[in-house]
C-alpha cells in the first residue's frame, strides 16, 4: 500500500508533498482508497461531506441494534510541502489492522470502519479538519462552501468539480451515530518517544490551542527621503512581537509561532503601511496559553496593533475510559502523552464520540516537513496496537 | 491638465495611484501626454524603449550645429497605490513652462524638448528608471526584456500587448545626443523644503543606495508539536535583523528599510523553514551605507543568513556647474539639497549628460503614498523655475 501511494502528490524540487483537498492527487488518493476497500470488499458509503467510509459489517443495523461501530482511520491531504506520513500512516495502518484480523480468522461482533476524513490540514481553504467539523455541524456549511483558496475558488466550486455536490454539505448525524468508538492512529509530531525509548503511545488530550492575527499600522513612506525620526514603520512593530512571542511562550511553558505575514505595499523602497501577522499559540494549560498571548499582545499594542481571536479550542480530552483499556490492554509501559496538533479525532471527541488515539514514534520528531519519518518495525508496532484495540472492542 | 491625469489609475478604496508600465492606465497616460503635445504643435518621437519625447525645434539640426536641446520633464507612472504628484508633477509643469514660455514670446535658440520615460518606478518589473536604464545600455535589453511581473507577464509580451516591438530595446545614442541638459522637475519627498521654508531647491546629488537580499535558513516542523528548544524558526532572525536594520542606520546617519519579506511555507501552524526579506540602504556618506550594511549582516549571519547585493549605485553627482548656474539665476535663497531617492535624471547624470534636478516643496513629507502632496502656489513656483532655468539655456 505505502508503494503505491508513495508517489502522489510529492513535488520534485521540495521532497515534500502537496495533497490538497479535492485536487487531482487527493481525487487519486480517494480513488486509491476506494479501491483498496474493493479489494477486501468493505462497504465504501460517502458522507455529506464526502468523508469516505468503510464497512466491515452493517453499521445500521449495529446502530438499531444500539451498539455501533468501531472506527479506525485517519486522512490523506497534506500541509504544503508536508511529509508522508501525517494522515497516510493511519489510514495504511487500519487497512493493514483489518488485514492482520482477518489473517487470524477473527470475526467481530460489531461492525469496523476505516475512514478517510477529507480535508484534514485545511491547506487549501485555511480550515483545518474541514471534513470532521462539517459533519459535527461545528463548522457552518454556507461558511464552509464559500471558502477561497488562493486562486480565489470556492469550497463549492472546487467540489462541483470534483463530481461532488456541495448542496449536501452539513451536520450528518446519520455518519456519525454509526461510530460507537473511533480510534485515530498517527505519526508522532514531537519526540515525546524517541525520549522515552517506545513505539506506541496512548493519548490522553490535545493542548488548548488558538490562532490570533495581528495588525500594526504603519504609514507609507518613500524608503531614501523619509528621515528615520518621520518614520512610523509598521515592520518594527511586528520585528518586536516576533521576538516577544518566543520570549513569552518559554516564559510560560508554552509554544507560539508567526508563520505567516503580509506587508502592504510591500516593495523594497517603500516603508510598510501595514503588517498583519500571524500567531499560533498552544500550550498544555489554558491558563499558560492565555498568558503567553496577553504579554503578546501587550508588546504589540505598544506599537498601535490589534489582535483579533481567529480561533480558539480549549483542551479536548480523549475518552478516558476508553485511553484507560487501551492502556491496560497494550500494557503499562506504553506511554500516555498529549499533543499540541489538532486532529480529527479531536472534533469527533468534542462532538462527544468515545474517542482515542495512537501514536507512532518518528525518530526525527520533525513533521509537516519531509523529514517526518516512522521505522518500519515501529510502524508495524502501531498496525499490531490499533488490531490489538480493534479485537478488543469490536471482539 | 492635472484634472485631466488625476482620476487615471486611482484606486478608489485606497485612495493611491496604481499606474503600471505598460498597463491601460499607463497608455492612457502616454497618449493624453501625446495629445498634449500636437495641441502645441511639438513633434513627438519615442525612442527604442518608447520613451516620449517632445521636441519645440529640430534636435538633429542642433546636434548637427553641435548645439544641442535642452530637455525638461519626469514620468507618469506610479509605485503601488503611490501619490499623484511623483512624476506627474515634473511632467505637467515641464508642458506648463513651455506654455509660460510661449505665452511670453519667447522663442529658443536652442530646441526645447519635453520627456515622459517609462517605467520610472519599476512598480510592475522589478527594475527602477528602466525606460532610461535601457536607453542608456545600464540595463541590458536581453534582461529587460525578462524580467517578468507578479503574473509571470515578462516585458517583452507586456511591451508587444501595448503595440510596441521589443526587439528594438536597446542603447539608443540617437536620443541621448540630443539632450544638451536635462532638468528634471519633483515634488520632493521628504521634509527639506518644509523645515527651511523654501517652495522650490536645486538638487546637489542622489545618496548612494542599494539594496540586499537576506536568506534566513530554518526548519519547517509542526508549530503545536515541536518545543521551542527543538525549533530553528527562520522567522526569529528575520525579525532581530530588521530591528538592527533601523538602530543601526540611526547609528551611522543613514535610512534602512525592510519593506518585502516572503516566507516559505507560509502556513500559521507551520514553523517558517525559510525566511527572504530585503533591506534598502542609503545615507549621504557611502562608507556610512556601507557601515550600516555590515552591522545588519553581521547580525543576520549570527542566524546562518546570507546577505546578497542586489544592487549598488554609487553618489552621483548632478552637474555641478548646471547646478550653480540654476542658484545664480533663481537667487541665492534656494536651497541646495540631496536626495535618497533614485530619478532617471540620476542614470542621465551617470551617463555624462549635463543634469540637474529641482525639487517643489511636499508640506507632508511623504511620498509613495496618496498623502503625497503639493500647494498650487509652490507647483506655480516651481513651473516658474523651470521656465526660467529653460529661458536661460535655450534662450
Amino acid at each position: 500500500m505505502w508503494a503505491a501511494i508513495e508517489p502522489v502528490g510529492r513535488d520534485a524540487g521540495s521532497g515534500g508533498y502537496r495533497r490538497y483537498a479535492w485536487t487531482a492527487c487527493d481525487l487519486q488518493l480517494r480513488e486509491w482508497f476506494a479501491q483498496e476497500c474493493r479489494v477486501r470488499g468493505l462497504d465504501l458509503t460517502t458522507d455529506r461531506m464526502g468523508n469516505q467510509w468503510a464497512w466491515w459489517g452493517d453499521p445500521d443495523a449495529a446502530v438499531a441494534a444500539g451498539d455501533p461501530g468501531v472506527v479506525i482511520g485517519s486522512h490523506l491531504d497534506s500541509v504544503p510541502d508536508g511529509g508522508a506520513f501525517d494522515g497516510p500512516l493511519g489510514v495504511v495502518s487500519s487497512l493493514a489492522a483489518v488485514d492482520a484480523l482477518r489473517a487470524e480468522g477473527f470475526r467481530p461482533t460489531r461492525p469496523i470502519g476505516v475512514v478517510n476524513f477529507v480535508d484534514e490540514e485545511g491547506a487549501r481553504f485555511g480550515v483545518a479538519c474541514a471534513g470532521s467539523r462539517v459533519i459535527t455541524g461545528v463548522l457552518d456549511a454556507d461558511r464552509a462552501r464559500g471558502l477561497t483558496d488562493a486562486d480565489g475558488v470556492t469550497m463549492a466550486e472546487a467540489m462541483r468539480r470534483a463530481g461532488r455536490d456541495p448542496a449536501a454539505l452539513g451536520p450528518d448525524t446519520e455518519a456519525l451515530r454509526r461510530i460507537g468508538a473511533f480510534i485515530e492512529l498517527h505519526v508522532e509530531q514531537g519526540r515525546g518517544l524517541v525520549d522515552l525509548g517506545q513505539p506506541v503511545a496512548v493519548a490522553t488530550d490535545i493542548w488548548p490551542h488558538g490562532r490570533w492575527r495581528l495588525d500594526f499600522p504603519g504609514t507609507a513612506n518613500h524608503a531614501g527621503t523619509t528621515r528615520l525620526e518621520d518614520r512610523h514603520d509598521a515592520m518594527l512593530g511586528y520585528a518586536e512581537t516576533v521576538l516577544t512571542a518566543r520570549s513569552a511562550a518559554a516564559r510560560h511553558g508554552c509554544v507560539a509561532t508567526m508563520g505567516k505575514v503580509t506587508v502592504r505595499p510591500g516593495g523594497v523602497n517603500a516603508i510598510p503601511s501595514h503588517v498583519t501577522g500571524w500567531l499560533d499559540a498552544r500550550g498544555p494549560v489554558e491558563s499558560a496559553v492565555r498568558a503567553t498571548v496577553d504579554d503578546i499582545a501587550r508588546v504589540a499594542a505598544g506599537h498601535g496593533a490589534t489582535l483579533t481571536e481567529e480561533s480558539w479550542t480549549p483542551t479536548t480530552a480523549f475518552d478516558a475510559a476508553l485511553g484507560d483499556r487501551l492502556s491496560k490492554l497494550l500494557g503499562e509501559h506504553v506511554p500516555r502523552l498529549g499533543t499540541g496538533a489538532g486532529h480529527d479525532a479531536g472534533i469527533l471527541a468534542t462532538a462527544g464520540i468515545p474517542t482515542a488515539m495512537l501514536f507512532v514514534r518518528n525518530p526525527t520528531g520533525v513533521s509537516h516537513s519531509p523529514e517526518e519519518f516512522a521505522e518500519r518495525d515501529d510502524c508495524h508496532a502501531g498496525v499490531a496496537a490499533l488490531a490489538r484495540a480493534v479485537r478488543e472492542l469490536a471482539g
